[in-house]
């Protein structure tokens, strides 16, 4: 149970209305009941604000006073809505645990509250920091290093070596660190090479489900600070990803492709490999880039184009039946033109 | 061993032939050979009747008699087929059994004639139901509810709280209920939204394999009864899909988005978020869909349109270079026929 | 340690340069120090030999002479580097050992010189061949068989009756074997086909991270002998696929399609079902196939095009806004024309 004052202190908001209006719950705008706070982050709530039920609505500075609802104005009501969010429903403390059935390497380092849960292996000479979370049924190859406070999920494969910074999240399932796709014609078959990269993660990183980091070939596949990957994103060997880069989900990057920081590379797009993608630049959803992308660039379509024109590409194609047709038409008419124009002398 | 005559009044067909031929297995229409029942379902089929090998052929009851071979007559030769091959091919009865190896928290309520396999976790307050199977290395979350007769493959994680309907399959590999891909900007980091929901998938739904299945933001990620997916299907926070939808490989549905009944999603398609998609409403392959798509409609490409304008479009792409050339021709036609024409005066 | 002289007799090379040259390790043309090994395959390298800090390049017999500079001149540089690598960093040789916490039915038959890591399952009737490596958490289904000397990583499925051939590899959490996408129509309902097919691959094949090969809904899904896939690749029930094919990442293959030998298909590429994709064809990047491609075709683009005609498509598309003002000019212009033209009598 929090009232409108009481959140305002928590998240340096302004109240308006009633102070001491209480909530005891979280909501969307369209479900809360009105013991629950919700937010509204853009003008297209701003006329609905009577609509929600809520009790007590995050609004950003910008938006209405409406008498009779309780508001309060912060200047990052989505940021600050959550943040009450993890006040109301505190994740559990993570108790320092290793079960019986995980299979440590004799020489691994581990760290303090830690906890390990059934069923995982760990490989000779690992060393995991304090306060990380390793959940059932994950593997850790060798030699790897897993930093403070991180939380690897259940059934993930991590390959030798690989490197993960602090407080970073690999979601279920994902493989960092296998054999990238690498191989070198010898006669008729395709002779193996062998890869004896690695991968580094950085610092909060978050990897979504089922993604899939390759190794280096040589070399490390680097991922900066503050990645966030989505759920079926596949990285490929030698690539390297600048700093607080967002990958939407089942995005492709091909080997040794170099991704800025800041990039956002939406869903279901495919990048080739060695490439450059330039710091701040967007890539938009099924976008096919095969070749740089300078820094800030917007680009879309297949192949990629500037986001601007693509929109009005996307506007022409499905009426290129319409403009062939109105093209023979001209041509028939330019046609008949002609012959009169030769006729008439 | 089963005569024509057994078969046809196990699956309500009507005999053509000999009743008493016998046949002992099943197989496809070209493969089979003369101790095979196969199947023929369309006209492509007809005039190939006396091409199969097969003893004894299910046809839908439009097909023509051929004399010599036995035919039964069915209003649905495939699904009798398929009763026929399960009557052949009866799944081994599933024995009660929990496997010593599984960490089962203690408070979880187990139904009766459950088969729990080797190494797999089950988190506190969890509840399976009866006939249910789960298979090795799967991980299964706190207080989650799995109802009777599932099949949970192996190496399969649900996260907490997810619920799945009776009758019920997820195949291996599969992550259901993990954080939706939800930041929000704090200076120049990407915070991370703490997510609360969960995933409920209703009765005799079908998850395919290395699925991924996100756990609602605040809500639930609601996949309505007799849902199939595909292998490598990404469903993202908060969407919800209706009863005896059909998604094929490779799709990617974004987060919000609501999917109608009996939809049709074919491979690889994507659906971007906050979008509704009507019931009955078919998708084409490679459609990259970014507004609402009506109750009914058919739609392909990308960007989406109706599919019987996709059909044409798609095949003026590959004209487009010679469309081009005639262009261009006629701009230089017009630009002499103009200037023939003021030459003309 | 070794001198230019000892690396040109194990690969087979012309020393140009110092013989006694001596390099310890390996590294990519740009990252490589003075006592690295490195090599550069094409002319794109050749002016920049001098760029290099590797003691000793290998390079293609064409390359030219550069002084001062130790070369190692090779049919095959790329190979000859790797088989050095693989002198240099030899693989542990595999142990023999079967962790205790595996879990393998009785009358399994387990080879010789096989390893079994933590919390492996194999079902009833498998049989694992000599110098097998199974990694930690994989789960292996009944009546399966793998061949000698594969390496099985970790938290793969295999479901029952999958086959392996010899020398192949599985990388970490993909899934062979699970049932394909078939329902047929119940009333309202989609009925499931018992699949009881299966999924055979061929000797010195490697696929990827989170692959998903389904088996056959009667017969056998079967990848030939040396077929390498990257990570995420989908292929459905039924698909057959020649020797020594290649499949880049996030590629998906309906049902009962049939790939050549030597066929490679490019990332993201989908391939509709029942189609022959002939010998030695190349598919482009997201190309969307749906209909057969010729022997040695090589095709891309949505929908799938001669890759000639699709580089000149390509390249039309962004300008599909221009050509249609052009084409609504010359309109005008024609209209002009014809008016002045019927005015002229």
């Amino acid at each position: 149970m929090l009232t409108a004052e009481q959140i305002a202190a928590m998240v340096n908001a302004r109240t308006h209305g009633d102070p001491g209006k209480t909530i005891s719950g979280v909501s969307s705008f369209d479900d809360a009941g009105p013991k629950d706070l919700t937010f509204a982050v853009d003008h297209s709530f701003f006329s609905r604000l009577n609509e929600t039920k809520a009790g007590i609505i995050l609004v950003p500075n910008e938006a209405p006073a409406v008498s009779g609802i309780t508001l309060l104005y912060s200047d990052n009501p989505k940021l600050a809505f959550f943040k009450i969010v993890a006040h109301l429903m505190p994740a559990e403390p993570l108790k320092e645990f290793i079960h019986p059935s995980a299979v440590i390497a004799d020489d691994c380092i581990i760290g303090d509250s830690t906890c390990i849960e059934a069923h995982v292996s760990i490989g000779q000479g690992s060393t995991i920091g304090n306060h990380v979370h390793i959940m059932a049924n994950t593997v850790i190859g060798k030699q790897c290093r897993i930093d403070d406070a991180c939380r690897i999920s259940p059934n993930v494969t991590l390959a030798d070596k690989t490197r993960i910074g602090r407080q970073s999240i690999i979601h279920p399932n994902s493989v960092i660190g296998s054999d990238g796709f690498g191989f070198v014609q010898d006669g008729h078959a395709h002779a193996k090479l062998l890869h004896t990269g690695r991968v580094h993660i950085g610092d909060c990183c978050e990897i979504g489900a089922c993604n899939t980091i390759d190794r280096g070939t040589l070399g490390i596949t680097r991922i900066g600070n503050g990645v966030k990957t989505d759920n079926q994103v596949h990285i490929a060997h030698n690539v390297k990803i600048g700093d607080n880069t967002l990958i939407v989900a089942q995005v492709g990057i091909a080997g040794s492709t170099t991704i800025g920081r800041d990039v956002i590379i939406a869903g279901k797009a495919g990048i080739s490999g060695h490439l450059n993608i330039g710091d701040g630049a967007i890539i938009g959803p099924y976008a096919g880039v095969a070749d740089d992308v300078p820094p800030g660039n917007v680009v879309s379509g297949i192949p990629h184009m500037p986001h601007k024109i693509w929109l009005k590409v996307s506007r022409i194609i499905p009426r290129l039946p319409s403009l062939r047709t109105r093209l023979l038409s001209i041509e028939k008419r330019v046609k008949k033109l002609e012959s009169s124009s030769t006729e008439q002398p």
